[in-house]
């Protein structure tokens, strides 16, 4: 297939077939907030690196982009602390969601990768230990990368997160017994409920991202968000571990590196060609958006266009 | 960098600077056989998609691929099965090398991915089962992929392995427990020990893997070996499975899909681009080839090229 | 109640009482021939430390005893080596019955205890080193302890269990590959399988294990099975691991030590006083004797006497 | 050795003895408070069924009881409670001090025991749901018991725990998570600090343990503390579980039901003949007193007396 492909066309195509499908899957209903989202919201958007904007369905949606927020943590801590940081956090798969406070304690509190939530939690106390504001800093970090003033946090699923957080809670005073969180673990939670409830449309994903797309990119502050080299680790780390236990299974049908939230978006890209985000609330059994990787392995198989 | 690159200039600049280094590790001992090879072999060779060849060091030498081999395997029983294989096999990395018999119990006896080697002796199993004489049918497979009659598997080395796979025996006995063999596990661990010890150099390494390089790649018998799609999806779990627990660490660093065996050979291949081996003995903790790996980070490094 | 207790009075109450309850649980089938025995046997059997012998049921009848004879492995080794021996295996409840792989490796191949299949095949491992034909010599070792050359093994279930014992193989070959097998894995699973195969009745149980309840006991040859001190210390073990992961439900409904076998053969004692045994062949799922278990709960709980 | 036993010049020979060998062991010091007592402390006291009471050394100095205080809560429970409360919390060993996150998960939140500190957070989670007001009824439950209005809790110990406890955080989170604590974690956290903080001397723990010595047991409020069944089958599980990942070796070498805490302090039980507490801070590697282990197993191999 040509790059001159018709994405428009495609998308519009595949959108209409699976639209025709079932709508299949639970929404996450352990947030009470997430749960009252609108099970049939569906859109998608692409963006290519020269600027190019295609959208189909409710693209333009807010929603709680949860887990994908890690990325962009991710991204702040490398820029601020550079490869020391991988000694307080792995690049390796962890295998199993059902494992990770049995592997915390074998691995002496270096969480597998900055994607799980431990490693996310190790994360967001990086940056508390390195910004003055973190929440502030965060958002602000966020906003420059999207070039957009607009996105905010809501508070409202942050304390909806908190109440039930129970296992989250486990798990940050388990690594802070371990060793490897400095603050105070109430500290690292508060701002890793706040981080994970950051909103955006599918259209505000792809712009966010376009750094992890373009070997050039150059931020509307006129500096680079991070090397180029650290934005290909990055997108390393997505392809291998962006899933959760089904990572190895995204990267077999779809191809390309990424990431899901349970708020039901995905994000995903082809360096140097785009970036694409998908949304859709019902997740399948693994915990990501049922359509959303519907859509994405057959975009992939339609467009023939992969990292392989 | 430019696609006219130097790759012999690079390669050379390269294997001149880490042969200046300490050759660090620890050989393979335990196959009686295998620890039996100079230490200091070290060989690397490369093989554009259009032909070219370029080689460095010992890259003409036969060593046993070990599990490199089983890349050909999986290769040989996807074209048999096609996806039907993968109800008794996954594509997920599978976390750490020490709990394969952990998971397997927890997974019902269906391996992690095709690289552990608990996934290799399932495919074994399933070549039994769709094969006449599987050693006969897996090195014939393997002649005609690499347009090589000279192949060979090295009796002593199979030999070798039998008598102190006592691990081995374990999980094959395992897997036979949870209903995932089908046939004798005698039987499936003397063909698994056979295909581990097939021989090649560095230069064949990469002959018989450009039909991962190329999506239009004929065989020498004028047909494909498999279809471009199940080439795609044998690249992805080389990335995200093919090096074991180091599997993440290969991905963030090289940024190639590859496959490592004990042997202290290396295949890795860039699609669409090249495919290069790398060989030398001394391994380091995670089991794979010290100046293996140094040697391709610092290629890829080199050559800003890679598939993110 | 006192100790004039009349004890056949209360085995038949309490057995006619449980043969009106349906007879619940599956028989072992997962060795051929194990599965042929007739689900509705049923037979106690009571000795005292003074001689008197109590029946009921079919008590006379033989089976196999299966890992109740690791008792008398264990015993033997013990014998031979004393305090030596628990280098090589623990004295700890295992936990579940679905770790011990995992176990085994945390563990460094040391089992948590000699009867579970890993611990007993240690001590199996123990005896072929110290013994010149360890099948001839455990049964002699079992027939002077019980006071009966009649005692035989079961060449058909060993052979039954051989062909089947997958889990078992893997097992041997897993701690071989640890290191704490000194023989070949093959020959210490021959043994292991002839030792399981010993077949006794309830009669001949309670005979045999009388050196368990009597501190002054000399068996036939004259001769103290082993000394007081190793004796109690049987008994602890038996305590706290003799029904696998139900070992602490025994321990809180019944309150003997004893050990139980998947042939559906319970043996339990109180020291000073008795030693009972009790064959129901249907398991529940633990694999314990469904109705051997509930009279046994029954009779402590009749006799108001137990240890504790 | 007869019953007549000089208990008091048995103990003088033996205190004497073990005071010769060096005192070893580290004194716990993961919880501030608990790490400023003097580590040279050394008491014993023994309570025969009959009123009689010997000491030797420091047996009247108050300590942090820790750990015994869960079975003072247990016994609690039980009474309130009775037998429902097993479907909450098992009666199983838990094989290894360091899998009991994972085993929790396994086990869908119910505990393996009461004595492992998930089984008595659970414990405690009933008392809350159960009483006015908790740490009150908790310790006017162990004033009745042991007949003596001036026990205390220490709220400086209380609180230094609850200082350093993110591994009773995460504990009880997790447990929450996994639906099995029904009240707000913190509260139940408060409360087991504070039950872990009574202080006791000897001579107080063994007067407060003759509910599980004697049958017939009568408390100063003229009623029963539990059923004799009941009590038999606390002794079970002290027996099974009282020692962590150390209970095998302790019934192994001892041969009593027993409860430590990390204050150094362990009480033990003959049933119908004596209570026995030993204190010395200094732990072994397991965690239990090493001087009150020594004493203990010197004790019932020079006594000759077990449950075996």
């Amino acid at each position: 297939m040509s790059e001159k492909i018709e994405y428009q066309s495609v998308m519009n195509k595949l959108f209409g077939r699976i639209c025709k499908d079932e709508n299949k899957g639970q929404i996450a209903d352990y947030i009470p907030e997430l749960s009252k989202v609108d099970p049939n919201l569906f859109g998608v958007c692409l963006r290519t690196i020269d600027g190019r904007v295609y959208g189909v369905g409710d693209w333009n949606e807010k929603f709680s982009i949860q887990s994908i927020s890690k990325v962009l943590a991710l991204s702040m801590a490398y820029k601020i602390l550079g490869d020391e940081m991988w000694c307080r956090v792995g690049v390796e798969p962890s295998g199993t969601p059902f494992n990770s406070l049995l592997q915390l304690e074998a691995d002496n509190g270096i969480p597998r990768n900055p994607f799980i939530n431990a490693g996310a939690m190790v994360v967001c106390d990086m940056l508390i230990s390195n910004t003055e504001n973190p929440v502030e800093a965060f958002l602000s970090f966020a906003r420059t990368v999207c070039a957009n003033p607009n996105l905010n946090i809501s508070e409202k699923i942050a304390e909806s997160e908190k109440l039930v957080g129970f296992r989250n809670k486990a798990l940050c005073n388990f690594i802070k017994s371990l060793g490897n969180i400095e603050n105070d673990p109430e500290e690292v939670l508060n701002f890793y409920f706040k981080m994970c409830s950051i909103e955006m449309t599918c259209k505000e994903l792809t712009a966010t991202f376009m750094y992890l797309v373009d070997d050039n990119y150059i931020g509307e502050d006129g500096q680079r968000v991070m090397t180029m080299s650290q934005a290909k680790r990055i997108n390393a780390i997505m392809l291998t571990c962006g899933f959760y236990d089904e990572s190895g299974e995204f990267s077999f049908k779809v191809g390309l590196p990424g990431k899901s939230g349970v708020g039901g978006g995905i994000v995903a890209l082809l360096p140097d060609k785009y970036c694409i985000a998908a949304w859709s609330p019902r997740l399948n059994e693994k915990g990501n958006s049922s359509r959303g990787m519907k859509f994405l392995e057959a975009f992939t198989t339609e467009t023939q266009m992969s990292i392989f």
